[in-house]
């Protein structure tokens, strides 16, 4: 797989950052990930209007225009020679002379192998643990998620997948995806303390022919009377969740609604 | 300069963090930090204390003992050949086959210039100002300092050096130091939501035959009636404070209680 860092594109072997870095020394770094279909890089513009408004909220000057980051981001498609491959950006404060000032900031933009979602999650559905907890500057796609990995033993030993942060009784997010109910034909989805996902975006869209599509706060005890719940993200595309804690959701299994979106998405990246 | 990583000392530059490191990808890292006195590390058991503990609850077996880290540290600091150093351990969740799980931590311990805090600082004292925050798992000494990065420009436009961070009308520390107030001979700092600072630790031992030392909740409004403030860390050892925000503190010089903790702390380590 090949990266690009700072201007030059190279091996990802070859490719390696620096100790006065501030993403590692002091965390500052913000990132974003995206994948193609059919070797073409799906929904760029939203994504890249995401990363360089995440930049903007961390004061960070992008060292790459639009223009220039898609050629990069062709390169790397081609030079990768796979049917599909995932991309992801990582901008940090760069290199500091006194480990704390930001300078000029280091840009990787590397190319991943894509690690699917097993088939089985889609036609079981996926169980979550609740954890109150919000992300800090939950709009910015920085890189802390020290919050999900400290919870890996959690939700290894609860045999679920994921966490779903709420606090103050107002549910958020999943620790890297976006998430949803069905109340009946209702669709609604949180609209604060989140990282607008790009596939909540694009599922918002589909979604609105066949539903009642709101943004809006989603409490804990809306999950009671719940029909159907998934998540969104760029790997996990529509993905059912059929149990949180210890509250199932509808019967346990993925809902009717939910298949039907995620169906609806399968034919747009089918012909993306 | 050099440093130790997982294994091998070698020059500084020619140390360098791979791109899949969950440090760099995810904010999943801890640090310590401190500085050598007359050529020996200063309060080295204390500092190994607060490592190890910090790496504990963040999950993270350490892979070095103790005493192979202390042998690490004197190679380094003679190795370097200055009168003396500052030694950066960083440490973070290593690489990930899936940039989210951990398989074994990288451990990077580097020596640094030192920075020393301008005379004038000492001799004029430093403003600082408020902002309502607080350090996620402020206990643990973890990388996350982007907080006051985004804060730097504030800082600079209010002339200030520093930020001190409160939260429900309650004081816990500033960026990167502790922070105590004089009222009478009572030397008051907070108790929570606070790093646990070696330098705070000495400064409290040091006070104790000359003042009534407490710990506990510290409020802004007992900003108002202090006669003295200052802050400690390993680099500003007890530096004064005489502006917060818009408030002036005492007569808006440093203070004689002030002064005289300093005077101790330099007294210790002359003879360290």
């Amino acid at each position: 797989m090949y990266g690009y860092f700072n201007g030059s594109i190279l091996p990802v072997e070859q490719i390696a950052f620096g100790i006065t870095d501030l993403g590692l020394l002091r965390g500052f770094g913000l990132f974003d990930y995206f994948r193609t279909y059919n070797g073409r890089p799906f929904q760029w513009d939203w994504y890249w209007e995401r990363f360089a408004n995440s930049a903007a909220k961390m004061h960070l000057p992008v060292p790459i225009n639009k223009e220039e980051a898609h050629r990069v981001v062709l390169e790397l498609i081609d030079k990768c020679n796979l049917p599909d491959i995932a991309v992801r950006f990582v901008m940090t404060g760069g290199y500091s002379p006194d480990s704390i000032s930001v300078v000029r900031p280091n840009l990787l933009m590397m190319a991943e192998e894509i690690h699917p979602t097993p088939p089985n999650q889609y036609e079981e559905g996926i169980k979550v643990i609740l954890d109150e907890y919000v992300r800090e500057m939950a709009e910015v796609k920085s890189t802390d998620y020290k919050r999900v990995i400290l919870l890996a033993q959690a939700i290894r030993s609860a045999r679920a997948s994921d966490v779903l942060y709420h606090k103050n009784g107002e549910i958020s997010e999943l620790s890297r995806s976006n998430f949803f109910l069905f109340k009946g034909d209702r669709l609604i989805t949180p609209n604060r303390h989140i990282l607008h996902g790009i596939t909540r975006r694009t599922v918002m869209h589909l979604a609105q022919n066949d539903f009642q599509v709101e943004e809006g706060p989603v409490t804990l005890s809306d999950l009671y009377d719940a029909d159907e719940a998934f998540t969104t993200s760029s790997t996990k595309k529509v993905l059912p969740i059929v149990q949180i804690s210890d509250l199932t959701i509808g019967d346990g299994k993925p809902g009717q609604r939910t298949r039907f979106l995620l169906d609806e998405f399968n034919e747009l990246i089918k012909n993306w």
